[in-house]
């Protein structure tokens, strides 16, 4: 492998074959060709998915996803319960605050599950709690909020908003049986794609809530893109190289199915913690919410996150990610999403077990790579 | 030419070796090679448009833009005059509608020239006009409004917001000179990318009114787009495979100029017009004011647009645009911008002369092309 070890929570590597496809011509977006596209891709995502709802590709980053989730599911005024244990969760309570809906920021620990008896007892005090806001995966701290608990917890009324940016596709999720009404993602996450496409899921019951939203939309007005959906086509010029791409790698991902990306998923992540463990270093994550996508580790002490981070990519071409927000000089990151496979991560802590004895840290060598192969070894 | 003939006023035609740009790795955009991919971009984009101000890549259609220039220059209840001549001049009093303006329209004819003498009027009778936003060339009827007088004619205090989606490189333009205050457009017009990238240019006076603004926003938060550009940055992951897309195109354009930019796409938009004129076909857009990129035209007594373009597509492989908005049934669209050449709009002219002739038009063989070449011909 002669190209970058991208061991980030994405960007993720993108096939050849899915890059190739952004070579195809250029093609009207109001033509028949684009029609076809978009038609196939819609329902291909809706079944790797596995959902009935309404899906709707968006020329945007995950951020404008999420704006796009609150601008059209409430009011100024709502009442908006926002769960926040990581960087995530506190950006989907400030874009709530920018559009007046009063929000109720629920902190929970960074790196550890939700108190759920304790959101219970919060929704309980709320009257007319308009909606709910969670991360599914906080790519922050590396913990996977449990989102059927907070479905069961809430009253239907109350509309469930996910983040499911980074954890589409690596954790399981029932998004019609949970009654998730709107979740969003990228597309340079689990789905492997290049950056530059967010989705936006929406259920019957947030498509009512549109009717009534009277927050400002125009770019992020869903209704307009379930017009021009009908007639597969999107209200604004979309990008059109990237949507063949998406339509390429999510046929594939369709026919394998959700639970097989999971399954992998899980492997590799588990692969990551068990080579941490044996490495005798600390995962910032606590155990039974930890992500199969991102593994936060504490740096050891003496060995500074920005000189090992460093050193991994000059010397070994391995990039990881350093802490997100107050974990920047005490965190880093192993990203193992999209297109990663078993052997990409015994590369990645062998870097890191040779990085980390070049900076003084005490181990003997192969110490990392045999406990993930390990892992590998059992599964089979 | 074996591929389609993308007579369309955006998407254009994209170089091959620009859309190879697309298949390189994807990579970290808080990295250093993307910091240097970005401060490259910007700077050979400042350079093309020849403007000081400050340019921001956002990953979204121009509609996306047009919302950003409207929501980081304006307040609640701030006096817009909206100069709408077409459906997208129509488009920016939309979204400032939206977000509590108050929108004072002021309409020209679809097709012609805004009386500028009308509009002075109508500036000196509105206090305190806070800005107001114009279509640079307006895509539906193929006019080109004339900035320099609008610039003339206001306050120093008032913003002039423009939309150059369509007309940036390909019509004149002196954004300091005439003190454009935001002008925005989008990558798959006259710089020929694939769409996806929006490009927002600001002036130092856009930037002080954004600190005053009051509009709800996060995704179209300039501020943060500043912040961010000063580490090379974007606030939200990018558009990477189209950033460095656009950063091989830009490289060209700028070395290449928008003087010869502007000067191609006058040759072949008269090119254009005089093989039309030559068909006997009237041309939609009145003298003086008519587009580098679009030549809307009329179809003649008989002949059903929709009809003329299945020909044209099926049989020569030639795709124009219909009409827009009111102007669907009665009017076609040629477009020539980004990748045409002279030959390119020969070919086209050919296509459409043989169809017509098909549908029962008389005319003498080779009439259109004739025409064409005898301006191209003059020309060197």
């Amino acid at each position: 492998m002669q190209t970058k070890y991208l061991a980030l929570p994405g960007p993720t590597m993108v096939n050849n074959e899915v890059l190739k496809e952004m070579t195809s011509e250029v093609f009207n977006h109001r033509g028949k060709d684009f029609y076809k596209v978009l038609q196939n891709l819609t329902e291909k995502t809706q079944q790797f998915l596995n959902t009935k709802n309404q899906v709707y590709y968006l020329t945007a980053s995950g951020t404008g996803a999420m704006e796009c989730a609150i601008v059209n599911s409430f009011s100024r005024g709502d009442k908006l319960l926002a769960l926040i244990n990581g960087a995530f969760g506190q950006r989907y309570a400030d874009i709530a605050k920018t559009y007046g809906l009063e929000v109720i920021e629920f902190h929970g620990k960074w790196g550890q599950s939700f108190d759920y008896n304790k959101i219970k007892n919060t929704i309980d005090e709320i009257e007319n709690l308009a909606g709910i806001t969670v991360i599914q995966g906080e790519t922050s701290t590396g913990v996977v909020n449990d989102l059927k608990k907070i479905s069961e917890i809430k009253d239907e009324d109350t509309l469930l908003i996910v983040d499911g940016i980074s954890s589409i596709g690596a954790e399981y999720i029932d998004i019609d049986g949970w009654g998730i009404d709107v979740i969003i993602t990228g597309s340079q996450k689990v789905l492997a794609l290049p950056p530059g496409l967010a989705i936006a899921c929406l259920s019957d019951k947030a498509l009512e809530a549109y009717n009534k939203s009277d927050l400002p939309k125009y770019y992020w007005d869903i209704g307009k893109y379930k017009k021009f959906a009908e007639q597969g086509q999107t209200p604004y010029t979309p990008a059109i190289s990237l949507i063949k791409a998406a339509e390429k790698q999510l046929e594939r991902m369709a026919e394998q199915g959700m639970g097989k990306e999971v399954q992998r998923h899980q492997i590799i992540a588990k692969m990551t913690r068990e080579g941490i463990k044996a490495l005798g270093l600390e995962l910032f994550t606590e155990e039974g919410c930890r992500s199969n996508v991102v593994t936060p580790i504490k740096s050891p002490h003496g060995i500074k996150v920005a000189e090992l981070r460093k050193l991994m990519l000059e010397k070994y071409n391995v990039e990881v990610a350093g802490g997100q927000g107050k974990l920047k000089e005490t965190v880093f990151r192993i990203g193992h999403l999209g297109n990663v496979d078993p052997l990409f991560m015994i590369s990645v802590l062998t870097a890191l077990e040779m990085s980390l004895m070049e900076l003084g840290y005490d181990v003997d060598l192969g110490t990392a790579s045999k406990a993930a192969q390990e892992v590998l070894y059992n599964k089979k």
